[in-house]
């Protein structure tokens, strides 16, 4: 497939504690799929300087673009925009017009605009802002690295500002045969069709129902009519 | 903190398409959290030999334990026993006892067993078998790479098998106080209190409700006295 590719980066110990169970990760999942663009990979560090860096230009070097999401906000355990800078070797500062939208912010809300929450104005050197619709605090994107909050309400919104400036590809369509058979029962018939379709990506996931073994087959790609083809011949043998 | 770490990597393009909603990942955080066993990292990689093979050894040689899911089924698209074999260099074959399980349950089921299930007895050299009591075929134990399946149902019964039979530390213990404030309002003092006390955790994760800001302050760590000690500093501070 000759779509773009994305990785994502979860950034909380909130995460691998347990405390929080993640959502960003399926959304962006479902938005890139529509979008055309090849999810690749995801990590999960902790609020870790060090572990953050390297997973940033670990990724950021693999795929065309990287999302992270966790960290911007105003407390000390939100580091990322500082390990973001560090990342490309990028000095960091106050940004006038970031600190313009939150001092205006604040100041509607009668709120002392202090030094925590300008710290949420820190953005690097180059970046470009994402807009921040819902608590005003922008994200930045620095080269293919798009920086987001964790909070889904808000991770969402900034999606909304950033995907449509991206290059997208064909959407990624599927289509899914769901069978009352057992996996080991279809799969040598499956593989055998996957060799023949090696442009598609077809997986078989299990599912038991009432006590029952069935399976959903998945076809996965981006030319319409191969996806038909391939579903034609899968129906034939199965359905 | 001196607890034990692990790593999870998640196998699957079911994930990464947005098709399949993990859970395996919460729930392993959770259980190792109660076990004193730090989940320090996460990845998610497609069902491709190379991305999973260079994974596992990333993570394998950073951590105490690595926890896989996925990718161990009947069907063309489960590589995964083969790339751990790949990542150790160790031989894979059907393995006698795990053949003489897999065949003694499909006997009872009436069902036979052929090739594809087969496949299921595929072990590592050098690997003992985790148990599987929803539907028998074993996950595997290599070196410090807990390899089992994606299907939560078995994923959480494989987990139950193998961790007792692993040294955790101290629990990993929480407290949590919620406070209708914002973020930026509690952030200087909060993060004064967290360089007080650098063998805890510190967390901060805003919240709206009715409309209002909020924010639960966490503070992590494994001697209870200590986590009180902040608990109560913290709740002079703003309780």
């Amino acid at each position: 497939m000759t779509n773009p590719t994305a990785a994502m980066l979860v950034i909380g110990d909130e995460i691998l504690s347990g405390r929080t169970r993640d959502s960003n990760l399926h959304y962006l999942a479902c938005e890139l799929t529509k979008h055309g663009i090849r999810l690749a990979e995801a990590r999960i560090v902790a609020d870790d300087h060090a572990e953050i860096v390297a997973a940033v230009n670990a990724l950021r070097g693999k795929y065309d673009h990287l999302f992270t999401s966790g960290g911007i906000g105003p407390t000390h355990d939100d580091i990322t925009a500082d390990a973001i800078a560090d990342a490309f070797g990028a000095p960091i500062g106050p940004r006038a017009d970031a600190m313009a939208l939150l001092a205006a912010h604040y100041e509607r809300q009668n709120v002392p605009f202090n030094e925590s929450r300008q710290r949420m104005a820190r953005i690097p050197d180059g970046a470009s802002l994402i807009d921040n619709p819902v608590s005003i605090a922008p994200g930045f994107t620095l080269g293919n690295v798009h920086v987001m909050a964790g909070v889904p309400r808000i991770f969402e919104a900034m999606l909304a500002s950033v995907l449509p400036t991206l290059t997208g590809g064909a959407p990624l369509l599927s289509q899914t045969l769901r069978l009352m058979r057992g996996e080991g029962e279809i799969a040598a018939d499956f593989g055998a069709l996957a060799a023949e379709f090696p442009d598609l990506s077809m997986g078989s996931y299990p599912f038991t129902m009432n006590g029952a073994y069935g399976t959903n087959l998945v076809i996965r790609g981006t030319d319409p009519a191969r996806v038909d083809a391939a579903m034609l011949r899968l129906t034939a043998l199965f359905g």
